[in-house]
């Protein structure tokens, strides 16, 4: 059966580096694989996201952006992650609701029981089969985050100057996502050097796609 | 108190014609009023309008329809409809959550309770505190929405091309919320012609608007 596998952390854990080395595992297997991402994903879900990144509306409400976010997550999951996973295909897919939680959740102080609602009513609370979090200490990722922040636009950008108590929520918000439900999520550490990081994804995704089913190729 | 005050109605029920005149009405009783409309009424929510009118999507999900619906009408009631009302001018707007009850829910067949979650969510079920129901026959209705159309575009767009059934089943929907809440409907018969309906809206206008209001200019 095809997995609904996502990338979670902390902006500057390296998630979207872990994600192309997970790519490529998969591809070396000639396992069939969809690779996508949030917030976007569809081109309504682009459009949607361009709008509340739109500065011109200065500060916007809590409620409208998580309406927003979890409207464009419903037509990612009905128009590409869901006919996916039903061709066989697994889905490989940077961030998705635990990045709700964790960011707007935790870190923004959103309730809980908001986000539940509108997730109820937008996925039925659907969530991925596999949750690989990428965890290091909130301060290396704050530091890795505006390093490449500054190299990319000469200046540090909104996300990425939070204070380090945010990032610190945050974090302990994916961890404590992590103790609720063991099952789903495989905590990989991040704080070493890449090529640590990436033997243990690589030793994580062996566990997860049975030899059987790379026989099978 | 400032009174929020909705215009509600089929499309070809004239209803943008009796806003203009309830508006003068306001204006030569020199009441402070502020004029606006759904869907609208902010930027942010006109760019969230043209988001889901634009045809490059095709046919959008209808819980993704909703959310979105409901993000722009709570950016527009935050930013917009409760300082005015806060400030004691009266608002008059044109449509509000009884359209997506009327349109949506009776004409499209979204359920009543998906509606009513996401309503709570994103305004915790706020309702007019009058709405003018503008009602006619559906067929009379149909008849001069498509006629106004032509003459604006040339051809009869997506929505007044609808079938008969489905305007009568939102006539209906809007008569059956009216009897829901009677304290908070005025029905004011359109089938007649412009003067007569003009006629019944400014006795209806008079009688929400006490004279010590008045005399207080």
């Amino acid at each position: 059966m095809a997995l609904f596998l996502t990338f979670e952390g902390l902006d500057g854990s390296g998630k979207s580096t872990h994600l192309k080395s997970a790519v490529a595992w998969f591809a070396e297997r000639g396992l069939p694989h969809f690779v996508t991402h949030e917030p976007g994903g569809t081109p309504l879900a682009q459009a949607i996201r361009a709008v509340f990144l739109d500065r011109q509306w200065g500060e916007m409400d809590g409620t409208v952006e998580l309406l927003l976010v979890f409207a464009s997550r419903r037509q990612h999951l009905i128009e590409k992650i869901e006919p996916a996973l039903r061709e066989g295909t697994h889905v490989l897919c940077d961030r998705f609701t635990d990045s709700t939680l964790a960011y707007q959740g935790c870190g923004r102080g959103v309730p809980r029981s908001t986000i539940d609602r509108v997730d109820a009513i937008a996925t039925g609370g659907r969530r991925p089969d596999v949750t690989l979090l990428f965890d290091l200490p909130a301060e290396q990722a704050r530091a890795r985050g505006q390093s490449k922040s500054r190299r990319r636009t000469g200046a540090v950008d909104r996300l990425d100057a939070e204070s380090l108590a945010f990032y610190e929520r945050v974090r302990e918000g994916y961890l404590a996502l992590a103790r609720e439900e063991p099952g789903r999520f495989r905590v990989i550490d991040s704080s070493g050097d890449l090529d640590a990081t990436t033997q243990a994804l690589r030793a994580t995704l062996a566990t997860l796609l049975p030899a059987k089913q790379e026989a099978a190729r």
